[in-house]
């Protein structure tokens, strides 16, 4: 990278032992095209590395959601005032709760319905909208519907899900009603990529708070909220900013 | 109280209005017997009521142990320079590889191999030491075998366990490995009371430290053992100063 | 308050054995007059005794801001969806910037410039706006100007200010580029109550992040807003639903 | 280093742009001895550059400790049990509380009063018991004396202290005194390298817990001294693993 005048601004490596494999993120500034580098690497590196050359981003992205405010806000918020390392393009809600708050911001929002519909005609119908638009990820900011593996695979680690517990534990529906019952001390949240296999993605970021018997399960889910659209907040980052590998059902998230 | 001269020093309750149950903690300076006060207080209140008056513990424990030196021995040092809440009666372990460090601090240790014996057999062996001590309290300082209900009925609610996962995530053996298998960005640990359903007993304390994609399965169990240690610490001290209540399957931890 | 037909749903008490006084607070639910009870515990308890009877808020609050929307829009956004637990009035800056997020939010902004004025006639003003509007708090939402003893004496243990440091490090101005030149490993935020000292008042709220050697001053501030907007909406939480004791220059929190 | 047949496990860099400097980390797995490896480095890398070659450690170190017990016994039990990624060759106490641990594990202790004599006379006191060992670091575990800048500049960057508190907070003596008086609501620790400025040496690592109004001063030295232990022993952990690099008053941790 020396010769092609290229300057190294920071690099992260990490060594897999046990898969046999190595990544590695550099960042760099260079006065060459995505393209040539891209090219370049290809020619010099074993034909098995693969190789992506980011321009730094904007990212496009959609959002997904149903009818919980908190994460959507708080990332239309960072839209808004450019601090999220990407552009919202739409907003597709399967209720149309949310409109409103989408119109304040100018986001352009679609109501599509699952209701009296097959779940192929319901992922039809936002295939639709989302294929009006460039995107480079779908995020699913509490989106309550659970995704075909059809539609996953055509996105393949380019959905992000919120999940409202601290996975593996309480996987499924109502995780803070079964925190309650459970009578745990913690309680968490989980971002990850989704795959076909319900809230078993690779986990991208993670964090918990304490409760304790004072908190019902009312009071696990409005605490909740609050790591929900933190955890999600700094899974976004990571992966705006190029910083998250993928390999097999692990994430490498270069912080 | 106040006519008894009774000076209160701190009060704690809770009211858990779906089981309609109330829990209070009384801190108080008398002059009075506790088996005098715990007659008046009888007498006074309704007759369903549970009630408990300890004198300033220190409460008695018996330590049970297997191979890990960890948490034995931060509870080791605590009770060598009195700062456990409690006194350490003996260890009885099922391996002789922590006798060593019990000489050190002339905690008597006992070795009940499980080997060659019934379950049956194997927890008369360790009854037969328990029996010899006043004891308030055993403590799981890393027991690696399951207990018969026959042994916990014996000791309702006067088990406690630590449980390397944060449960009820990774259930059962082996947590570290499974925890790395699913690519967690979180590992924690539980200390719990023990009761006929493994790793299904009231929640004392749970902590959780980050981890990252550079953490094998033998760096979790290591980084591990510092939480495990800790958490199996403040649910102690929380015990040992009569600030846990049970209701079910849950504590009331008035800290 | 069992004659009276009040029903406790929770109470808390600390008693501070230094300062020889008694603290409580008490949730019941009532069907007698906030006025009525109110005198009923002023001749029944003692002549110096604080007391004060709180129908379930809404509490009223005034913003004061400058330029920084996090703090800002976080607390228009649950004011919008009805979860702050307080109505917002108005927002006052000395910058317009923020006007826009306000409006979109329908939520009355008054630009009241610093400029070219006496701190006496800019605090003047600012109370020509807080006047038109009933308020129990006015809160700090990263309002840049230091309040003069004069303003501050208006509204006693009544202004809730975000700090961006874990006070008492860092005290004054550019804290982030404090803690850059120190090299810490940990950046917080505060949350306290404005008094005549600077950055010396009652603190309700901190929390803290990890940092390391790869944050530079800009990473610091941008990490550090993330919990600035998280400890002031704790703190908030805390002190709307009347859970904040200040007594000398330390707060009880009945959490 | 592919060359030399040299395989490197891991690799971690760090580019401060600011200072213009580049610092890295390599494991590697070598069969070349650490000597030639330092030669060719230094003939292969620009003149100017810091270069150590570190074989496997143990690292060796002797303590320094007064009377309390928590960090020695927490670094006793790591010692013993060959965990602590360093040999203790000694300690050294000021008063003679702390024998009797020492002698449990049959680490060498000395006494060296500080009572009756100068500065000077106690320091060269010291040293004689210090060179008897080969030594990497000093350990300050509790050492509540403060080192000449005579006695800092034999072990430069080679002392490692632990200050109980989040520094820069509460400089000095009784930090936790400070900190009731304050009224914090977190309390922390602070693990750094000495330098002539007293708790002004580069951070290594700090942790903080949560505290609140029922703290008296008494409960939060003793809730500190858990984060203490736990906080040197991190910090241990990345100095014996020859981890942390400084650079004017900072330093860059590579965990």
């Amino acid at each position: 990278m020396a010769q092609k005048n290229i300057n190294i601004v920071s690099m992260r490596e990490h060594v897999d032992t046990e898969a046999d494999h190595f990544f590695v993120r550099i960042v760099a500034e260079a006065h060459t095209d995505a393209d040539v580098l891209l090219n370049d690497f290809r020619t010099s590196l074993p034909e098995d590395a693969v190789i992506s050359v980011n321009p730094e981003p904007e990212k496009k992205i959609i959002l997904l959601v149903t009818k919980e405010y908190h994460c959507l806000s708080d990332i239309l918020i960072r839209n808004h005032f450019k601090t999220l390392g990407a552009k919202v393009q739409c907003v597709i809600g399967n209720h149309a709760v949310l409109q409103d708050i989408c119109m304040r911001f100018e986001v352009p929002f679609f109501v599509v319905s699952h209701e009296n519909k097959s779940k192929d005609e319901f992922e039809s119908e936002m295939l639709e909208v989302v294929d009006k638009y460039p995107c480079d990820y779908l995020v699913l900011a509490k989106f309550m519907r659970i995704l075909s593996p059809a539609f996953v695979k055509l996105f393949p680690m380019k959905i992000v899900n919120i999940h409202h517990s601290f996975l593996p534990a309480f996987v499924g529906a109502n995780p803070y009603k079964q925190a309650y019952m459970r009578g745990v001390k913690l309680i968490g949240a989980t971002a990850h990529c989704v795959t076909n296999d319900l809230d078993e993605g690779p986990i991208i970021a993670q964090q918990i708070i304490p409760v304790n018997h004072t908190y019902t399960t009312a009071d696990m889910i409005k605490a909740g909220k609050e790591i929900e659209k933190g955890v999600l907040a700094k899974a976004l980052k990571m992966v705006f900013e190029d910083r998250v590998f993928v390999y097999r059902n692990k994430t490498i998230v270069f912080e």
